[in-house]
């Protein structure tokens, strides 16, 4: 393993360890609900950005653990919300959590990490000062309040045929994007940065995460069931208004623009007609897509460059992360 | 009006004007959602709680209105949740979120209301001193937990015989009484209130929630429709195993007990086989019901009478709460 890896794997197993232990309490179901799907693991990419900004300032690493922790635990609640509105039932290669539970117990399941989420933080932040607490409150909560907004935003485009690829910007900047950017600025700010780090930070996260939403919805389209844990063509069947989509509106004729139509959102398509359109939708779409994922990727990769290193190691993780978003294929 | 009222009045009023002012955005449903029961009304307990706690302990009036509307939205947002888990359609006498806004927008207005309780709290805490704040954090995040497990001991009730009076205590205890019980210590404890005060005023409100939820369950084999704001006898038709329930099915002979079995939990019941359940379940449980609920109001009244008082006319409105609990028709 790479250096690169060890130093994940580190934070992975230690992020790991505090979820299992500090989650846990009476009433065993509604805690086997919460934790079904941060036991099928995941990436992990938000503890590891929130521990590796935190070393790159020189903070404390235990306090990294914990603010991982609460990064993860809170991803994972959205996602539980998040499957429930959207109707799907895998994820993870598993059963989602209302398929399992039922939905009550996974709305539940969800508040109850949402609550947890900001348990595990006040147990990051403890000891610090207390306008430091303050802002590291802030910046999560506002957070939260973002994610909840993109996804209201990415449900209202359900019905809509008008939307502008700024909308579709602004919509996954908070559905996806504000969650990595506050846990890079996070780090910052539990490691005790200063203000222009702390929004170096944030500004890398807010990049990085519009570059994954972007290659998320292109794997949507191009990745196969077993990669995504989930069927594939999933968003097509949910009429999600991807950038490829939304692209392949602009740019293919007529004709075309009526298959992708008719096909959005029709929850009764057969496998060929899902790839038929899925390959319609990629004709038009594919190049400019990556092209602009790349480019967000160099905007965080600028704003990462700004930041005074003091561990090159934490720096290189980043580095890798931001471009791990764009070439990777799962 | 008394001077009870006026005091209460001006709480009301200023924590109202703050959620209406602090809770605003982007994305019109979904806020429109999440101020759907605020709007209402509702009697503001917890925040009356939070507030009379801070100034009996001498603390600053404006942070006391940040963290009563810090209650009073997290209160709301478990409202919306309870009502999509348990199938409720009305609630104060308007239709449930869920039922106006549909399940999905009715989860995300949950989470929105969920996150900007914990931006508000710490809005009522910038400024105190750290450790402080992080007991203000974990008093809030431990709530929402026990409210969690509390919820999830309720939902698994609905399937059992065997309940014990003490497990039913227990669930209200963390369903109920904890958000009281949160309400009253987080008010001392954002006074700047000692340890002692802390445990005092968090157990006087464990104590009055506890009696809150007992007569809570009375008024809904009692009071009418109006009065409810929702249908009359829709905890027999739900099958919650409510204290009276509880007691009738330990104190009633063998044929009576049969009728409340079969009786509870059909949602097919016509208006007099309702009445007819509730009046043999009160037979046996509205007297001893009532008792408790006094016990648990006069343990109240016990750890208030514990603490050093720094204002007259808190002290006299937290008694008149306490008492207002058992008495009330509504």
């Amino acid at each position: 393993m790479s250096d690169i890896d060890d130093y994940i794997k580190e934070i992975t197993d230690n992020v790991n360890t505090l979820m299992e232990g500090e989650i846990k309490g009476e009433v065993r179901e509604l805690y086997e609900a919460s934790k079904h799907l941060i036991r099928t693991g995941g990436k992990r990419l938000r503890p590891t950005i929130l521990v590796a900004s935190l070393d790159l300032v020189g903070g404390e690493r235990k306090r990294g653990y914990y603010g991982g922790a609460a990064v993860e635990v809170l991803h994972t609640f959205t996602l539980i919300h998040d499957d429930i509105m959207d109707q799907d039932s895998f994820r993870r290669g598993v059963p989602t959590v209302h398929v399992k539970y039922g939905v009550p117990m996974a709305i539940l399941a969800g508040d109850l990490l949402h609550a947890e989420a900001f348990r595990l933080l006040n147990m990051a932040a403890r000891g610090l000062d207390s306008e430091r607490m303050y802002k590291i409150f802030d910046m999560f909560s506002n957070a939260i309040v973002m994610i909840s907004e993109g996804q209201a935003m990415d449900m209202s485009f359900e019905n809509r045929w008008d939307i502008t690829v700024q909308e579709y910007l602004e919509m996954i900047e908070k559905k996806t994007a504000y969650l990595f950017a506050a846990s890079a600025g996070l780090g910052a700010l539990i490691g005790n940065a200063n203000e222009e780090e702390v929004n170096n930070l944030f500004n890398y996260g807010i990049n990085l995460g519009i570059s994954f939403q972007i290659v998320d919805d292109i794997l949507g389209l191009t990745a196969d069931e077993k990669t995504l844990g989930k069927p594939v063509f999933s968003d097509i069947r949910e009429g999600k208004k991807t950038i490829l989509v939304l692209k392949a509106l602009d740019e293919a004729p007529e004709e075309e623009k009526k298959i992708i139509k008719e096909n959005l959102g029709n929850r009764n398509l057969s496998r060929e007609e899902l790839s038929q359109t899925a390959d319609i939708i990629k004709k038009y779409s594919l190049d400019y897509s990556y092209k602009l994922a790349e480019d967000y990727m160099n905007k965080a990769l600028d704003y990462l460059n700004k930041i005074n290193v003091r561990n090159e190691l934490a720096k290189k993780v980043l580095e890798y992360l931001a471009v791990f978003t764009v070439k990777r294929r799962y």
